[in-house]
């Protein structure tokens, strides 16, 4: 018996049933198998249909041996389904009387648009199950040897979206410059040149610790520590793709004095 | 066998080895065990000692049957160990060749004190590795049928704690409140007051939705949902207890649409 074996016939836990016509809105943190959680582990040998995004570890959809699998992320060159395509066929799938599992990266609520799936489900009258994950602003910046809050330099954390339709839609960078503590933001390659100039017209300094951390634990994994005032250019320099978070702050610094002693972290 | 033996089995993963005089700084999640990842599991079995803070599910504990279990955490009425002995207490079983799995309520690095246990670790040369885990912004608003995103609503999430020695060492309540953003308060019970007014007079109307949510899927379980301008005065009323997270922002008002349908939520 493995370690893992052993311990589950330790715990005893029993997950909740996946009933037909039922959706579980699922997140599988952030790629490592090893950090999924029982209940979505559970759900996804329970599941009769499972729809995934993109960076879902192949190892993690063979648990869902004999369920049809249906892809609803982004490939190279090609547009993702539309989120309405998406969440209408997470209801007809129910209303079909299917076990259904939707598989996102990451946690489903956080920057995953779980809550337009959640609402649309709940306006069918379909019921659902939501079973969180481990975000990127905690998974992703551990593997990096990044505390997400440091005593001492932290006392709150700001997590972001690079993702905007337009300006108007942006947060507010400046307001978060000015409250001076790190900012995380999720897909931030896109618009990294315009963030990290409204960060810096907010007030943070051109030296503030900057780093983007792409495919953590995945394959390609790669980290690149940079300052506010350098890091779109670096980035772009370096060619950096997706998946990719920016985290700007001092937490970063930390990095230097963790990761030499830090099993698994990302060097 | 069991859905979850069924996924084990199938997904063949093998967690790391826990090996002697090394420690892991692992996150049990929000309480039920049913959102444990798979390493810290394994962890809990490989482990012959087990330094615990208090909220740990009983039967998580009872993985490690065989090791040392060490409560570190809050007993009622009894100050907790303090951060400094943690700390010498997981470098002292590290040098005696111990497998060390410190084990902490929600992910060890928001907000968990984490941090400082790693650098503790590296400063005296014991590896460790960092297990992240379902973080209660993430995991207690699933469980309060509250989106911690939605589109039209947040493309930002403030998470600060309430904890703060004295009001110098306190997040700029009134620079997050500009921001306009939802706000998630961490060990919120302590200062809601002054959290909450601090918002106020930063400028978010009273009439913003805020909730305190306690305890979440555990036993005593509670929330309350209620307005910025009444929140502190309603939870005093209300007598509620620790733990609490306080969720301030428009996200609150999805739970009313959200919970009807949501299996296993807060109702």
């Amino acid at each position: 018996m493995s370690a893992l074996e052993t311990a589950l016939a330790r715990l005893k836990h029993r997950s909740p049933v996946l009933e037909p016509g039922h959706v579980w809105l699922a997140g599988a943190g952030i790629g490592d198998p090893g950090g999924l959680t029982l209940d979505v582990l559970s759900g996804l040998s329970q599941a009769d249909a499972v729809v995934h995004d993109a960076l879902i570890d192949p190892a993690v959809l063979e648990v869902a041996a004999g369920a049809e699998l249906i892809f609803a992320g982004k490939r190279a060159g090609q547009p993702s389904m539309r989120q309405e395509a998406i969440n209408a066929l997470l209801v007809r799938l129910a209303r079909d009387g299917r076990r259904v599992l939707r598989l996102k990266g990451g946690d489903p609520y956080v920057f995953g648009r779980g809550g337009e799936e959640a609402l649309a489900l709940a306006e069918a009258k379909i019921p659902f199950r939501v079973l969180p994950a481990v975000t990127a602003a905690a998974g992703v910046l551990a593997t990096a040897g990044i505390p997400a809050t440091m005593r001492g330099i932290n006392k709150a954390l700001v997590l972001a979206t690079g993702h905007s339709a337009d300006d108007d839609d942006e947060p507010d960078w400046a307001a978060f410059a000015r409250a001076g503590q790190p900012i995380v933001v999720y897909m931030a390659l896109q618009n990294l040149g315009r963030i990290s100039a409204a960060l810096l017209a907010g007030g943070l300094a051109a030296e503030t610790p900057a780093a983007v951390i792409v495919a953590a634990t995945m394959p390609g994994e790669r980290i690149l520590v940079s300052t506010l005032d350098r890091v779109a250019a670096d980035a772009a320099r370096e060619k950096l793709g997706a998946p990719a978070l920016l985290v700007v702050g001092h937490i970063v610094s930390m990095r230097e004095k963790l990761t030499s002693l830090q099993l698994g972290s990302l060097k």
